[in-house]
């Protein structure tokens, strides 16, 4: 038969990302394309103790769990968001199936197909994907190192009346820039007076690179929860491992009972074992010393990226360098197409995700996404090599 | 501020299922609520010694898995459909948290907002969830007791050119119903011609009460998976356990794929370190004498639940005898209302659910669900008694 496929979900574009990844499963393809943390890293053991302790429960741990989540693991996360300064009841609080899924059910329950959603330009691919999912119109405010631009955004509110404003202010995807707390208070106040929630993604806050620094949320700067233009989400992806696929949405009580409604539909609830886990392992395992043991691992993988990048000088290539996060963000010479590119560099055997992945329209297509966490030592080296290399016979060709 | 909610989700239904639940929390409530099976069989120990196994392959374990799923359980699973004359390649699957995100994706898949889904009459109350939030119009079929029937099938589909079919054949929620092989191949037969995509849910064919007896899958009917009319759905929550939200679905390779880039968009991808606990468990241990184990165990706990009803002897009340699956579905006398008996029920300390949560319109209000597998014992007959006693001072009063 013939199959009437959603046009929605057949023009969605799959995530170049996971298609890149398809590609580098070869043994030799150094891959600096996905978000993937060192493997090296991940407490495994301690998780292996924490599952054997959920085990030793009972049989309950293995029956239908609620909804909303694991409910000792929900007051967990509600200690740990008090710590920096956001103050929640677990009623505030739904537990997901990683941090996109609380980015799914917030986009379902805040807007109708047709509304408008304003994001950062570049900003996550697979937020993008969402949206385009659920038949929304992406606008992209204009942004600086310091984040959106108000006036950017009080002028296409205006013009717009968005549904939602979403936006990754700490270690933004792709391009790792922090907001700075001016703006971050200049976007609250706007987005409250004018009545337009928004979803402040923060999966990489906690990978920060300079100690003494804070980088405090929007939603740590509103008056109050309930009734708060802020919701917010982040994820054990980064901190724990990516495989137990938990992350939570805190926000406003009602906002969150109907996205648990919309949860119930799409999945019951999510894995209360990887729940029960993360509930088991934060009470026997130091997560914010492991957090300070992967951020200082990163920074020294960041540094070596940046200074083999340095030490092979391209012309015309410059990047930021990210003061927390998982990524480099690179613009090569104006002019370059790193579409284009990313077909020369994979048969040399290494892999990025080509800037305009992150942009709803008009791409910058001249820029690039580097993970620096997955690969170190002599595979980063080798890949910036074999990088440097598609680059310049691509220059030469150009 | 005042949020806008989509009114599709603001005017969803919380599962009447999952509101009685958090009623029943309390010690001394019985409930036959739920669709929970029996904690007791869960195989925990065997659990416990797969997810050891799991942490024992390497941090690797632990890493961000493919959307479609594990590799290695999607190769089992195509071993054990095989099995069942259902003949697939892991590119036909996907997994999913639960057999309800299955369902949800499929969905997502198959229709636009304002088709009409087909159903049975009465049907699995959280699929009228998810079609509800699709924005659908649910249309129900007539049904006997071997099935939806083909005339008024045929009727229907004239009518309203239905975007898909949604049925569970075996062991129907809430009805406990098998369809007919007949009546398996007119649907079928129905569909194909009229290209009719058919969603086939199928949680509880494996628990079944008479050995001998077979039933067959309308996908194993079809000539072909890919062009074929039947999407099937099953998981591991009934025969392993819940907590490991794992189900999948199999059906033709490009609307496997467009479900697979929806699932991007809705979680990246379920746990994968459930799907790798259920992978070393199917490989070290006896599943299907397992589930012999379950099937004979629930016989005994339905034949139990049957026994106390027969001998309590309420006065019009009548029941179907499952052959299999996890519910009695029973008729109180015509013109008592099942919703307003349950809140005669709860102060006894008993819950059901009320047949009308079953229906998308025009109930059957005197019907009712009792699960069986959850209880057993003292418990199951203390529970009937206080159900019998709410009956008759509810019919006393009317």
């Amino acid at each position: 038969m013939e199959y009437r496929i959603s046009p929605r979900v057949g023009s969605l574009q799959s995530s170049a990302v996971r298609d890149i990844l398809k590609l580098t499963q070869g043994k030799d393809m150094i891959s600096f394309a996905g978000g993937l943390p060192a493997e090296e890293l991940f407490p495994i053991e301690a998780v292996r103790a924490a599952a054997d302790r959920v085990f030793s429960t009972g049989k309950g741990a293995l029956q239908y769990g609620l909804t909303e989540g694991f409910v000792p693991l929900r007051e967990q996360l509600c200690g740990r968001m008090a710590a920096k300064q956001m103050k929640v009841t677990i009623d505030h609080m739904l537990l997901t199936t990683g941090s996109q899924q609380a980015i799914d059910l917030l986009v379902g329950v805040l807007t109708e197909p047709g509304d408008v959603v304003l994001v950062e330009r570049p900003t996550y691919l697979a937020s993008l994907q969402v949206f385009a999912l659920h038949g929304l119109q992406v606008v992209a405010c204009d942004s600086d190192e310091h984040g959106i631009i108000p006036e950017s955004a009080s002028e296409l509110i205006a013009k717009h009346k968005p549904a939602l404003l979403y936006s990754v202010p700490t270690f933004g995807n792709p391009t790792g820039r922090v907001w700075s707390e001016e703006r971050r208070k200049q976007i609250l106040q706007i987005c409250t007076e004018q009545q337009v929630p928004i979803l402040e993604d923060d999966p990489y806050g906690d990978i920060k690179f300079h100690e003494d620094e804070t980088y405090p949320s929007m939603f740590s700067m509103q008056d109050s929860v309930d009734g708060g233009a802020v919701f917010y989400t982040s994820t054990f992806s980064k901190t724990v491992a990516p495989a137990l696929r938990t992350g939570w949405i805190i926000g406003d009580t009602s906002v969150i009972r109907m996205m648990a409604k919309a949860k119930q539909a799409a999945d019951l609830h999510s894995s209360t074992l990887d729940q029960q886990v993360l509930h088991q392992l934060l009470a026997g395992f130091d997560l914010d010393a492991h957090i300070a043991v992967i951020s200082k691992d990163y920074k020294a993988r960041m540094l070596e990226m940046d200074q083999l990048l340095q030490k092979q000088a391209v012309d015309g290539l410059v990047w930021e360098k990210p003061k927390g996060g998982m990524f480099l963000w690179a613009q090569l010479p104006e002019g370059l197409d790193a579409e284009a590119l990313l077909k020369a560099a994979v048969p040399k055997g290494v892999a990025f995700v080509p800037g305009s992945s992150f942009y709803a329209r008009e791409p910058q297509r001249n820029s690039m996404r580097l993970n620096y966490t997955y690969n170190t030592g002599a595979r980063t080296e080798q890949g910036i090599v074999r990088l440097v290399e598609a680059i310049s016979e691509f220059t030469a060709r150009s």
